[in-house]
């Protein structure tokens, strides 16, 4: 009768009666049949609530600002350069306490450069000559330092040499970094205040201690279980957090990134949602770490007739990422609601699946179909 | 009979004349069965199809491309700068029109630094010292100005003094700022100009008006309602629209956001995919606002002997930080397929749940039963 | 008899001996049986396991770093600046490598500014003045240069002047560009080294080639089918992939987004994970391009008696957005389960859904309606 067919269906999710009977009838259909039930229930509950927070609005456009502040001082000395004091104004690029930073540990100044004529460089290919032809006036040195002055500078006659340039000259000479110059950059420490709005939750905070004692700041240094709230790193822990030895980064320079990840559950209240850092060096492919980074930059100046000159500085360091990525979630009724209702439906459609499988895939399955169909006597 | 059994479930959504029926033999059950009903075809139809746009093929990956020009003028006389003259080459930091900017309010310039030997800072805590012990040689000062030259500098014996240092003399004054120097500042105009790309739809769209009036945008400032197409904004209102006081941000820094939204209907037509505005505070913590914003820049020069000496800017300031979200849909049939089928499904379940609930928790449901699964008469 | 019931409607997706019964009793009836059948099939498997990869587990949170280095030299020649060499630490901005830049095609220098007094320049609106009265002392000049004195400078007593300012004198001159200064802007040449880190399947990558043959990168150029793995382009190269002429974008300005997307598939295997270039404008709206991209900066120096002048650089070129996208897939059980179940569950939700049409939708169903319910006898 058609009635326990609907009971049926039903109890073989929930009736503990009717399950009894099919596992003692057939205990390999009951086994499964339980297994099935727990799955469903399990993904239910366990993924989509517990796991998932199926219950939550969330908020994943998460607004951050973050402003970064390096102290340390470091000295120099060089043969170009002389004795120099490096402090943040210097060995910060950009100096304005940006999320993407660049800090100089090595350097090779090149100064007095003016404009005029010397030979290129011969590390530069598009400038090897061998005879003035080879040095067409006016054209450009691929890849070089200036443009070709129609000479062609060499030792003796047989020798290869290098195009005349009009240029900066001196030219930059060869540097080989074999360690870094600002020994001291490894103490150097970085102070990074985040501050993070979640605007669906009108919810904003910040990695920074809110305290009415101003020198807990000068003096703390971070730790994840003493001081998750005293944002400052030495840039040696940092390279070291990412698994990278700092005076090996400092030579040739290279690139950490620092994510802070705000993963809150607001419905466990404001002091529960904690940053978390996580670094990692960006400049590695397969395992492999690449040879290094740099850039030039230069400084101007003018001499008393109003001649320009520079100094030209080709500068090695590690540039730091701040990501700053965030989702927040809160307890509302429509998830809740949209979440269970296609629970519900999954659990329909899964004893719905139960059902075929045990009607047609069992060969053994004659016991069920009856039981099924006809409901208990 | 079984065929009743079908008709009834595809009728409880749909036929009302066994409704009707339900309703006369019990009318909980009846009230039920209509609200459930409603809730699952309003979450269709309201949830997915309005709210949602379910019909809609998006694309979130929006291309953007933010240039900003800053507009105005300020005086500042001060006893170690004199008279100077601050144009946006010089207040805007970087200066290259980007998305993220500082705009200078207020500084401290200490000119003509040259490394020597002079007093550390009294701020500096590492720097304090009883006797010459106290300022090891070639030690750098921890979070100072430069490297120990092995004396204390006292005023007498028996008073705390500080290490003389080898770095940039004279050190930056003590500086305590009380209000913006640059007054002028919040009059400064910012032109945004966002480009936006949906590479989905190719659809490209930008927030100045296309004009053929040239004077329009020299003498225009932004009004959502008037002037929407307008994107010049006095600071003052920026900071005033995110909540704040500018003379208060100006005197010791501070963050602001500058958020572009742009939620485009493409069905709608060019016309009204439309940017809007919003403007926040980021560097505020659960109510309470940061110490500020400040940085410190340099500008070198060399003297006729070639000796270097340079001027060191303390600047406070606002950061103006604009971001661009956005999301583009369009009709699509594949949205529109997969949402009707699973509105389908989700309808078939809700009809499984119907039943469950009526056949099995409610106590009188004895003539729900029988109508169900026998039809009308 | 009920058990015919659920063998109907498990049968009307894949039993072939009762479908072959209906679409001999009734042609329509079964050609729309089988497309719907075909179309959840389909959908299953095409969409949400083939398009949309079902079976996988993904990372969008792509971590990057984007270095960038340029390459070429110019020469210009103007009456204000002389010949001048142009390397990459003058004509990019800002020179530290970063995946935003700006490259100077076009400039105009005002050398030799001092502050002091002189007329403000026409083009500002509200320096025009008919009288001493218009020129109010000590205020500002709306979007203009300095602050006025209080004298309008005229040159006879009937025409209009503009008010005399004090500020950084002289102002710069008019300046419409013609064409590019910096010809040879369109052969420079940008290395753009992009790593990429998908942190939950600790899968790293870079877009440079790995070889141990150092001379590769200098000579080589990118080519999507040659050389995927050199990413070197010459400007020129870029701004006609994005569909413009570099000559005609150099000239004003404009903006080019380049979008790095790395779309991988992880059970393919680590060569099978490759970057793919996009260049679009993105300074385009509807179509028409803007007027262009400038922007001033400065550099200051000092005279022998100390006194601050500066050379005024208004800049027009090309900048250029480096975007990294990407999102990779994995084999993972749960997804697949996930996937699985819920398309049953559709395919459940599509057999109750032939049925209702089969069954109510279609008159001539009665044949169809005595089958499914009484089974094949």
């Amino acid at each position: 009768m058609a009635g326990s067919f609907f009971k049926g269906r039903f109890l073989s999710l929930f009736d503990y009666k009717t399950e009894k009977y099919i596992i003692a009838k057939n205990k390999k259909v009951g086994v499964l049949y339980r297994l099935i039930q727990l799955s469903i229930i399990g993904y239910i509950i366990g993924w989509v609530f517990v796991s998932k927070k199926g219950y939550q609005e969330t908020d994943t456009a998460i607004q951050s600002s973050v402003v970064t502040k390096l102290k340390g001082v470091s000295v120099t000395n060089t043969s170009e350069s002389g004795r120099l004091v490096w402090g943040p104004e210097d060995y910060v690029i950009p100096p304005q306490g940006e999320a993407v930073l660049f800090v100089v540990t090595n350097f090779l100044e090149t100064p007095n450069q003016k404009l005029g004529y010397c030979a290129e460089s011969p590390k530069v290919l598009d400038g090897h000559c061998r005879d003035d032809e080879d040095c067409e006036e006016e054209k450009m040195v691929i890849a070089g330092n200036g443009i070709k002055s129609g000479r062609c500078l060499r030792k003796d006659e047989n020798s290869t040499g290098t195009c005349e340039i009009y240029g900066w000259c001196p030219i930059e000479r060869k540097f080989k970094p074999r360690k870094p110059l600002l020994l001291n950059a490894e103490n150097f420490t970085i102070y990074i205040k985040n501050f993070i709005l979640f605007p669906k939750f009108q919810f904003s905070k910040s990695n920074v201690l809110e305290t009415s004692d101003d020198s807990f700041l000068k003096k703390c240094r971070f730790d994840e279980q003493l001081y998750p709230y005293c944002p400052i790193f030495r840039l040696g822990d940092i390279t070291r957090r990412a698994g990278y030895n700092f005076q090996d980064m400092a030579t040739f320079g290279g690139s950490i990134g620092i994510l802070i990840e705000w993963d809150c559950d607001l419905d466990k209240g404001y002091s529960n949602c904690n940053p978390h850092y996580h670094f990692t060096r960006l400049d590695v492919s397969n395992n492999s770490i690449s040879t290094g980074f740099n850039f030039r930059h230069t400084r101007y100046f003018k001499n008393a007739a109003g001649e320009t000159y520079r100094s030209l500085f080709k500068v090695y360091g590690v540039r730091f990422n701040i990501m700053v990525h965030g989702k927040a979630g809160m307890f509302s009724i429509i998830p809740t609601a949209i979440n269970v209702g296609s629970g519900l439906a999954l659990m329909g459609a899964g004893a719905f699946f139960c059902d075929m499988v045990l009607l047609y895939l069992m060969k053994k399955s004659n016991s069920y179909r009856e039981r099924k169909f006809e409901g208990p006597k």
